[in-house]
Order: structure tokens, then sequence, then C-alpha cells
């Protein structure tokens, strides 16, 4: 079974995690959001990226889901007494790798080359892939104007009021090389437990990756969305303050509906939701998917695996018309 | 009286701590080689004015004499698990400098601008000036072609035998803003006991700085050139080895030579060399020079401030028409 998965941060990062376990290498494919990739003093960074292979690779500070475990601080510290800036928080190891992706680029090579060439120095298996080479910012529309990413999410720490988003340049973007290959391949396609907004629509908006995904009835592609919203709040991140913002009860069930059912024009063949939304699974359903209710928040390694699990078998069912 | 001191790396450094502590700051600028300057993973590295700043900081590697105290390693080790450029070390607290540096360059600001606020950040008192605002990289000619100065010195540790120098663009470049009020104003310029070759001659070969310095007998400035050769040999760097490939015998009286005496059109009143080369005094002293011996190595910051002294009390009396 090929399975590639769609991720952006921590919680996708995590689930990808526990994928690597359960399936062999070779067959999985992981495709990260690029969309908060930014340039800061002159480094390129690509958060999610290095979320997903710090995690892959063993890397990962386990408090924090990003960044390196057994990090220092000590560039910042003497950027702060230089008054320098400081609110995006670069870490010692982690700097090594911005001033090494920013040389290769220079250098002319691109973020998928560059990407494959960390993974193989870093040991990681599975295939990942940025889900493009081409910049696609994202900016964030709010009450007080349209930010850059980064600016909205670290410098303003997601306060301002969010009314909508735009992925810039994304009309005239490709998708990586192996993206569109990888998707028409694979026998189940996961949606990691990232925010729908800024970590997964950026993805599903490339041309190519639309196109590749062929939403819709005639589709006969297995497309499985783990919620990463539970009990109405997410385990991380702005993304049910986006949805409330956006004018949508933050639950599992906006987020199935914010994709959509194959059935009814949209994306998903299936949704995996949290026991403790149980009471929305029959909803969820009805809007023409199948769910599966499990325990979906990743405490600890066992938990990626274990979850991973559910959602492989509960796609194999989907994929057999069972479930 | 105003001194102003012209220096390279970590002799220069040494000397200008020790005159920083025995004239008021207000009285003492110095002006930095940049000659060496270069560009490594997109970033601006200034290695003398890095080791003046730091060491008039107190931030100095005291024993290293370049780089910072206390310094760590994270991120050059994890640029090697990524097989990135690990020939220039990148220490974590050196490396903000060159990132607040590079960041402000990009920003528009000049060099002696970003120099400014990093000496008002470090709480440096003297003035600190580049040698210029322009890039004047050094080039060196040696046996295996000509190779940009840091290439020789730090990857190739200097072993290709030197034939020559080109300090790029010279010619058409400016002295720093500063530079040449603070030389028409001074009472007494130091030359420091750094490489003649590729430390002080990118200084001197500035036109703004060879005009305001009147080389020859017209001139009535006090300039003395410490030796940065003792004993034949240097405390640190290759200059013995230049003058050697170069054809010449290193010595104090080489040195001399290689500045000149203003008398005799060069540039020097008085020379101070160590007490090991006192043999060596009364042929510098017949080239048209005062001569000062004394002990010129500095072991701690007493000695420092020693030589200081003793630079400062031989400029006096060459002032005064003594010696």
């Amino acid at each position: 079974m090929n399975v590639v998965a769609l991720a952006g941060g921590v919680g996708g990062a995590k689930l990808v995690d526990g994928l690597s376990q359960a399936i062999p290498a070779e067959h999985l494919t992981i495709i990260v959001n690029t969309g908060d990739d930014f340039e800061h003093m002159g480094l390129k960074i690509c958060p999610d990226l290095d979320t997903v292979c710090y995690t892959l690779a063993g890397l990962a500070n386990p408090e924090t889901g990003w960044g390196r475990a057994g990090e220092t601080w000590n560039t910042l510290e003497s950027l702060a007494e230089l008054g320098g800036p400081t609110w995006f928080q670069l870490g010692d190891k982690d700097l090594a790798t911005h001033l090494e992706r920013t040389r290769r680029l220079r250098d002319g090579q691109s973020l998928s080359q560059v990407t494959r060439w960390f993974c193989q120095m870093w040991g990681i298996k599975p295939k990942i892939m940025p889900m493009s080479d081409d910049p696609i910012p994202t900016r964030v529309f709010t009450d007080e104007g349209d930010l850059p990413f980064q600016d909205y999410f670290v410098r303003r720490q997601c306060q301002p009021p969010v009314k909508g988003f735009r992925f810039q340049g994304v009309e005239s973007s490709h998708s990586a090389p192996g993206v569109v290959e990888a998707l028409a391949s694979a026998d189940l396609i996961i949606i990691c437990p990232s925010n729908p907004w800024v970590s997964i629509d950026p993805i599903l908006a490339i041309p190519e990756v639309k196109a590749a995904l062929t939403f819709g009835s005639e589709s006969r592609q297995v497309v499985v969305a783990v919620s990463p919203i539970i009990g109405g709040e997410v385990v991380k991140g702005p993304a049910a303050k986006m949805f409330a913002e956006l004018g949508v009860q933050p639950s599992a069930l906006a987020v199935a509906r914010h994709y959509g059912a194959q059935k009814a024009g949209g994306l998903l063949t299936g949704f995996v939701l949290d026991n403790l939304d149980a009471d929305q699974a029959s909803a969820i359903m009805n809007l023409g998917m199948g769910s599966l209710v499990t325990d979906t928040i990743m405490r600890n390694p066992g938990d990626r695996f274990r979850l991973a699990e559910d959602v492989l078998v509960f796609g194999e069912k989907l994929s057999n018309g069972q479930q």
C-alpha cells in the first residue's frame, strides 16, 4: 500500500512519525506545507519542513514538538546584546539547517534537492517533499491588514482576528518534482491533523495538486483526514481560533465540512475524529464520508504509532469499500 | 594628545586594548583593516574588526586572541552533520555578530554605521572605524594562483608560497567617514604590531589615507610602528613567512624598511622593537627614524598597558623633537 501524507507542522510531524514506524519507508511519501516559509536575517526558513524532518530524524525537541532536542541559544542571546531581532527563536543547532539550506539554494539547488540531501544526511528513510519549489508565501488577512504568515503567527502570536488567507503566487506555481506522481500512485492519502487553513489548504491550492487529487465523485482515491480539532479545541496552534473568527463553530465536524466529502464534490472519503467528539460521527457520515472514532491525541511515540495503525486500517477498509 | 592606531587582528587588538587603558577614549581612534573581510554562507564577516571590537569589549577569547570567550560550537557541529562548510570556524556567539551585521548592511547601513552601533551596544568607548565602507578584498598571489585572502589564510593555512598581494578596487575606494579627519588631527599615529603586508598595507593603500599621511619629509606627523617581528619570527600569523617568500630576511629591521623613514620619503618617524632585537636598533636609526627598544611581547593585560605607555611616551618625545 502506497501512502502519501500531507502535513504541516507539529501535529502532522507526529502522525507522520507514527506512519514511518507502521509502514516500510519506500511506501511512504510526505508532502509538506511550505506556505509558512520565510526569509529571516537573510536565511531561508522552512518551519514545517524542519519540524517534519527533525521529528523523523529523531532530532526534534520532545517538549515543544518543534526545534531541536538539546538546543542551545547562544546566538540568539548574543543577537539580543546587539539589539538584533529576537522575535523568531533561532536555536544554535537549528541555525545550521537554515544556513546550509540558504547556501545551497543560493548555489542554485532547488528546495526539493536540498530537502533530499538533508534527509540523506539525517538518515531519514521515507521520501519528504516540499509541496513546491516555488515560494508560495501565505498572507493572513486580519483586522489589522494583510500580514506575512510568520508576522501573524510568531511576532503577533495569532492575536489579530483573521478574515481570510491568500497563498501568494499559487495560481502560477508548480508542485515539487515527484508530488503529482506520488499522489497518482497513492493507495491512501492521509491529511494529517494539521491546521486546515494554513497548513493543508496551501498544499491543496497548488493547481497540479488539485488536479492530481481529482476532487469529486469520479475519484477512486481514498483520502482520509485526521481532525486537528478535539473537543472544540486544537492541541496546538490557532486552527480553532481561525474557524471561530471566520464564523464557524470549531469542531471535528467543521473540519470535515471544510474539506468536504468526495461524494459531494469535496476531497474526503473518510474522517478520523477523537473519542471526545464521538457525538459528531453521524453528522460527519451524513456529509458522505466514512468515519473512525478513536483516541487521536498523541502524547508519546506509542500514541503516534497506534493512531497511524488505526488510520491505515481505516483507509484499507475504505479502499475495500467497507466501512 | 590625539592618537590614531592602525590595526589588523590579534596583535593590533592587544596594543589597542593597552592604548584604551592608557589614554582617554575621546582621544583614541582605531582604524581597522577590512581587506580580509569576506562573505561566507551569505554572511559578511569582518575578522579584524571583530577581533578589535571583541577585545575592547572584553568579549574576546583570552586563549586564541580571536573569537569570543566562552564560545560554543553547536551550529558548526550541526553544519558538519549536513555536510556544510566547516573550514571557517563559526562560533555560536560570533555568528550573531555576522548575522546582525549582514542584516543591517542589507538594510542599507554602511559598515561604519554598523560598527558604530555594535561599539555602542558592546560599551566600547574609543572610536573604531573600518578603513573603508567599500569592499577592498585582499587577493594573495601564490605559486598556486591568485587566492582570496581567507582561502589562503584559513582554508590553505598560509601554505602556498606568496608572490605578492592585490587590494582589489583600492584605487577607486574611499576611506570610511572620519578616517581622514582622525588622521589629520592626530598628534601620534601608531602602526600596531600587525602584519605589514595584509593588515597595514591595505589601509595605507587607500588613496585618501595615503594623502592624509603625507608621506615624506615635509610631513610633521609623528608616525610610530611597533614591530610584529621579534627575533625573526612573529608572535602569530604569516608575516615572517611572507617576508621570506618575498625574498627578504624577516626581522624588525625589515619591517622598518618596509614602511620606510619619513625623512627618506617613507612613513615612519619612529620604530619600536623588542629587546631581543636590540642589535638592530642602530641600523633602524640609520634609516632615518627614531627607535625604542623595549619588551614588546604582550602576554597579559598588564603587558598591553605597559607597551602602550612606552609607545605613547616614545611618540611624545618624537613630537617634541627629542629622542
